[in-house]
């Protein structure tokens, strides 16, 4: 008899060190003997995967609003029925990079599109489902963006303003303030020693009440 | 000042002639002397083309049924508002191979995927728009099947069984019924001379009182 998986997504904007804390996640879970899949959104699947890459290739066509949106459910419906959902009822748990939450953080609070139209779209694709703990990997914006600008070319989302990046921050701590119990905020502004210790603290915790 | 153009989208079962009355529509209007586009759906643009080819393309993975939905709605958000809305706008009247009742049939009679979830993307995505109006070619869809069969290889979707198609057919005429102003129900199973000639009549008379 297996207990049901712990669905645990990390978000926060570019450069704040998501994948090296998924990663820290990743090896607090393996050391403790849980069975884990590692997995990102938009994508997790090959189609998904396909959505994603209509998603983020620079185009000369102006993309709608409401396109973007709906192509990122649509990777999430394939991503969490046909996968994350299997996993969580065979007993393993799900580490996610970036799930509903980004899409309420870059589209809602990013582009502007009403947080309504999201929560109807969350509601018809997840249902009830939501993650069990989000990590929230929060740093200034101009910390991150000078990171991810040393990891190479930028896509077009990150090729965004500035201020484009501080209302997705807002929005993300927004919603962590609306909902404490789910949300756990790393300030990942610190040394990168620190933050990987508090990952590993906060993981180790989670299996222990699991 | 230009007079927005007419909305008439062409709809039936596969092998019916949808292509070919189109072109007898587009016939009739260069005749006539109206300006106007063809178009079809899913696709239309660059973009939403693209996303036609990942709903059509044979996979190995089975793809769950929202995404699909999601799919044909964030082709048809790009489509509507990159392409259609600015070509009525001009003036110009636009031909439509399939659009929103293509969903209601497929995925919604076809699949069995609730007609409510499927007005209620119509309306996220649509706001107020509808055709102005629906040319129906509706025959048996034996005599359909069979005409596709000559044209070569089936698709994923023409691969389905005769009952999916029948399901289709059956909720194209239910919503015609439901809204004869707006429907023009035509008898697809005569002779091509009959069923040209009807097109042309109905499109002349469109124009008429355009």
């Amino acid at each position: 008899m297996s207990q049901r998986g712990q669905f645990i997504t990390f978000e926060g904007t570019e450069g704040v060190g998501k994948s090296t804390q998924l990663e820290t996640a990743a090896q607090t879970l393996r050391t403790l003997g849980v069975e884990f899949i590692v997995t990102r959104e938009p994508g997790g699947t090959p189609m998904a995967e396909a959505i994603r890459e209509l998603l983020l290739a620079p185009r000369d066509e102006p993309v709608n609003d409401m396109t973007e949106l709906l192509l990122m459910f649509a990777a999430r419906a394939q991503h969490l029925h046909t996968r994350i959902l299997p996993e969580l009822e065979a007993g393993r748990w799900v580490l996610c990079d970036r799930f509903t939450d980004a899409t309420f953080a870059y589209q809602g609070g990013g582009r502007g599109v009403p947080a309504e139209r999201i929560a109807l779209l969350e509601n018809l694709v997840q249902g009830e489902v939501r993650p069990d703990r989000v990590i929230l990997l929060d740093a200034p914006v101009e910390t991150g963006m000078t990171r991810a600008r040393h990891r190479g070319e930028l896509d077009r989302f990150e090729r965004e303003a500035v201020d484009f990046f501080q209302r997705i921050r807002d929005t993300y701590l927004e919603r962590a303030a609306a909902d404490p119990d789910r949300y756990q905020v790393v300030d990942a502004g610190r040394s990168l020693d620190e933050v990987t210790g508090d990952v590993t603290r906060r993981i180790t915790e989670l299996v222990a009440i699991a």
